[in-house]
């Protein structure tokens, strides 16, 4: 069995092309969105489409986990894409292929209603089966980029840009298994607002959710840089086990991003309160590395969460 | 356990005032497709969203169906709810919740992609996870409505209306489990055809999933009138076991329409050569009755097929 990130990549790397001259794709597979010209006429709305599943026992304790934080974390985990894209979701489409014996289904679909509302994407569709084994939702959200800035891509980042993140990492999934990552508030106000703050300096952004090494790594490949961490400036949540931690236990749904050091200060706080930490560089090059409090520099790959390994 | 056609029934009932005052959306959970505006300008155009789910045991039998036919009835069921709107798909998402022991991702994925392409509608997104339990897969697609007629709901019928379908009904699952429900063509061409032919004559339409009882019976409920289908009129499909199987074998995927009997005669094939047959009519009411060929009338909705029943 291959871990999840192999599958995907090689979807990714099967599609790149199909946006390449189609009138409508300005991003295929690959990035949090693909983004999607709403008629062929270059002039027409740019859309952004995402989707993600929340599979039992694989994303959530069936046994241990509230309807409501079911429901809330499907539809986060797809908003927090649009978010990554300095968008905002405008609708969604939900799909639960439910195990026989559950029986909170009109519930379940009552709350994934009620989050997308509450994130501005009201439910207008969606589908219901059954299955013999866990159960597995999906969550499709349609958004609309920045009026100002468009999509906020991962491969924008250039060498000497800063690399960011908001809010605290690392500890996600609590001791218990209840934590943050049931209740995260995905970050549409601060990616949107770091779009009107800073613009076309905005060069690149995505959502933590397998864990800042990996993530950033992903940006870092999309973009052909390289990014150094350091782990000394990371910005440890109280519910992690230090650095490592902070890099590689994942669903954070944090922002990280890449800002161009020219045109000013870098905010230290977004309007909602949440800090704003300045934690690598972008240089010339390939990959993506830590620089531990030691000295040593390692590998990020060997230290994120892959859902699927 | 409830029948899916009773959750979906649920989410429909709360969702129906959604679309109320909503700037962008044009219709909401209910028909085979929402409808929403790709921005908040009367004047933007109107996309097609649909989400449907394909489930391992439920949908294919895992032991005797090829990759190929998985993948493609994965995505024809998406695209056949874009065909019932009169619309062309444009672009699609998929994912797979895939068991453990699946080892062919690469394949699947790969399948579903061609056939998506191959309909119009290239993957343009997506995502991987795993399951301890059957896959489940899930496709969702953005389509256009039809330039002039734009889409056609299900709620469109009234009463005078002659009540048809396109090609032969029932027998679909095959003897081996392998039929037509696997390699079915949806009716893209037929349906954009119909709005071409027909324009505002074109009343109502639906795709036919669970059963031309059950799916006509779904129009009559969205219009508010009631439907007499004749079953010494259907086109019985050489795999069918009858006027019965016709009308409740399910996953004919042939299209449903219901057209204004004022402004001219209806063709007898489509341009592609499928037969176009009047299997009923529209009249004041609500429900939908089937006439059997002894002349007794039967309530439709006990002869169509649930799909979770």
């Amino acid at each position: 069995m291959k871990p999840e990130s192999e599958l995907l990549a090689h979807i990714y790397a099967r599609s790149k092309h199909i946006a390449r001259g189609h009138p409508r794709i300005v991003t295929g597979p690959g990035d949090d969105c693909a983004v999607l010209r709403a008629a062929a006429d270059p002039a027409a709305p740019a859309l952004l489409l995402t989707v993600d599943q929340l599979v039992e026992g694989r994303h959530y304790d069936a046994d241990r986990t509230s309807i409501d934080h079911i429901a809330r974390k499907a539809v986060a985990r797809s908003v927090s894409d649009i978010a990554a894209m300095g968008g905002r979701p405008v609708a969604a489409l939900a799909t639960g292929a439910l195990r026989d014996t559950f029986d909170n289904e009109n519930e379940l679909f009552d709350a994934m209603a009620r989050w997308g509302a509450h994130w501005g994407c009201p439910l207008i569709g969606g589908d219901i089966a059954r299955t013999e084994g866990p159960s597995v939702l999906t969550v499709t959200i349609v958004g609309e980029p920045h009026a100002v800035r468009g999509p906020v891509l991962r491969s924008g980042a250039r060498p000497g840009d800063g690399v960011y993140v908001t809010g605290a990492l690392g500890g996600s999934l609590g001791a218990d298994g209840q934590g943050r990552h049931l209740t995260f508030d995905p970050r549409i106000d601060e990616g949107a607002w770091l779009c009107d703050a800073l613009a076309d300096r905005l060069h690149a952004m995505i959502d933590l959710s397998d864990g800042l090494g990996r993530d950033a790594g992903r940006i870092a490949s999309a973009s052909g840089v390289r990014i150094e961490l350091d782990a000394a400036l990371l910005p440890i949540a109280p519910a992690a086990a230090g650095w490592r931690a902070a890099l590689a236990d994942g669903e954070d749904y944090e922002l990280c991003f890449c800002i161009d050091p020219v045109g000013g200060d870098v905010p230290a706080r977004t309007p909602t309160g949440l800090p704003i930490t300045r934690v690598g560089s972008v240089i010339e090059g390939a990959g993506c590395v830590v620089r531990t409090p030691e000295g040593d520099t390692i590998d990020a790959a060997e230290l994120g969460w892959d859902h699927g390994a």
